[in-house]
């Protein structure tokens, strides 16, 4: 179902999914496209960012964002580009960072709305590097898990849109970095080409034992993306005074429900307790007195080449449920983009 | 067995407790006073501390501090005398903060200890307020927990050396402090002498609800001296952005396994993700920089009446074992000293 011109298509979410999305829980629809009144913009999506946390709004648990409701298009950050305006601070040809969701185009009053720097290398990047990951990486890994030359740091996720930045940015800084992903491919480019010192398979049989063995001076920061077998592997290697920022924890997001016991709660308390670890959950929103220092940072670091930085682009908004599901596989390889129109 | 002239009683941990320890868990000896060499001291103990954290030296788990060994002397802090010094520093009568452990004299070379501060109101307020369990609870909460005026504090172990003060510096802060205590007299003392808002016992069968009830708007201070089914009921009523200093589990200090499932370590990382919760291990050690402060700040409070201590003394060194396993069971009300000598 290609788009047309007078058709908006649009992924709903069509039922909360009960474990691991599948192709039952997205539905796509035709509506006709919006028309903008006095005040409003009408935005073409150009790129849809497709990240993990999604998977949260899907569900109606508690968390720091309310859910997407079913029958509601899903959310999603976009580059997009201003197709109509009748908004005095928009022109046609704008190019702007937009939460826009899963749909070819959507109606806007300008709240919200960020135009893309133009020193951008690329649009795209707006949603990355340069954006809510890029963000998270950075405030994440500076801020809570200030991190300092010699110090080893350890981040799952190691090819990912967060993962990636956090291990370069700890190298910057100084540290013995070890990446841990899923597959050799994977884990060759960490080392070859983002310079990590190590980056291990967590799909190994011996993966505990090998990122003992990798961390010979124990870890002091574990940055937390991924949750589940990686962070039971990470908790006993963890040093006195290490720092754990939690950003996601990708490995659980489609638990139904928690593993049989024994229940480790107390085993963490006291580890909390006895190695005065501190463990801090954070979105990076929490952090906007620290946002213009990441943009100047990230964009040098990226322009002198000191940051590498992977996309992978798959064509279609139609494609984005079965991308969106891969990505909860681990099968992507960079950030994933989807790409909706040129 | 009194103490005699010629004898130094000391006790010894006799084997490391499997579970709660007993009386078998100690052994009173009896060997001759130690004679102090050039450059040291004889230290005769007057006032001996007994603190929860105690609990982990007898074991030989992985700590921040090395475990007591078997048939060694169990350490504590003490304030002591000096009896006989052939040290420039000091002279005899002088009373020192000491950590010469659960016996009656010890030998020193005048490492490690401290000069009584002459202003202090009581000596033995050295092992407490005024101590290391005034300074936990001081950094434990202004430094980690971070109070601001209206938010809610909940503190357990509310009559106890550091709950006490945890909660009574809140209220000099501006928070609404919810204490919990084990039994109605200590819950009535923490609100008519220590002016807590509330205290709840945690006996109670639905103290979760209660405890629910008395934060209408959520928790957003914890700080963590228990563990155990306290802890499980502050979980869900945790705010966004909530602090969760720990310093210490007593109420898992004598298990000798982990609970049974399901395994709530992943919902606990989900929670400190989704709320942004900081959870933070700590001993006062940590903070060396903001001991200056805390002994100004607490002697102004604890001399205009802004803060009240309450000290439990037991007399008698042969009497240690028991009052620390009665400890462990919340049997003291306020500070737990041993009275060793006059």
């Amino acid at each position: 179902m290609p788009q047309t011109n007078n058709i908006n298509r649009r992924i709903v979410l069509a039922a909360r999914p009960h474990g691991a999305p599948t192709a039952e829980t997205f539905r796509l629809e035709e509506t006709v496209i919006p028309t903008p009144a006095t005040g409003q913009l009408l935005l073409r999506t150009i790129h849809l960012s497709l990240d993990p946390y999604m998977r949260g709004r899907m569900s109606d648990a508690p968390s720091y964002a309310p859910p997407v409701a079913v029958n509601e298009v899903m959310g999603a950050g976009t580059v997009a580009r201003v197709v109509a305006s009748f908004h005095s601070d928009y022109k046609v040809g704008d190019l702007v960072l937009s939460y826009s969701g899963w749909q070819d185009y959507s109606v806007s009053d300008g709240s919200g709305l960020i135009k893309l720097d133009s020193s951008l290398i690329k649009p795209s990047h707006a949603l990355g590097v340069m954006g809510m990951p890029g963000f998270t990486a950075y405030v994440g890994l500076l801020d809570i898990g200030q991190p300092k030359a010699g110090e080893t740091v350890v981040v799952a996720a190691a090819t990912g849109a967060v993962g990636s930045l956090v291990g370069q940015i700890a190298k910057l800084k100084g540290c013995h970095v070890i990446g841990i992903a899923g597959g050799v491919e994977k884990c060759k480019y960490a080392v070859e080409e983002l310079g990590f010192d190590v980056c291990l398979d967590h799909r190994s049989s011996d993966f505990p034992q090998q990122l003992k063995a990798a961390c010979p001076k124990g870890i002091d920061v574990y940055f937390e993306n991924v949750g589940g077998a990686v962070f039971d592997a990470v908790l006993p290697l963890l040093n006195l005074f290490a720092r754990v920022p939690v950003c996601g924890l990708i490995a659980n997001y489609n638990a139904t429900e928690l593993p049989k016991g024994p229940d480790r709660l107390a085993l963490l308390a006291r580890t909390v307790l006895t190695r005065s670890l501190k463990i801090q959950g954070f979105i990076n929103s929490n952090y906007p007195e620290r946002h213009d220092a990441f943009l100047r940072e990230m964009s040098d670091w990226l322009k002198t080449g000191k940051i590498k930085y992977r996309e992978e682009f798959v064509e279609g908004l139609e494609n984005a449920p079965q991308a969106f599901i891969g990505l909860l596989e681990g099968k992507n390889f960079g950030k994933l983009i989807i790409d909706v129109a040129e």
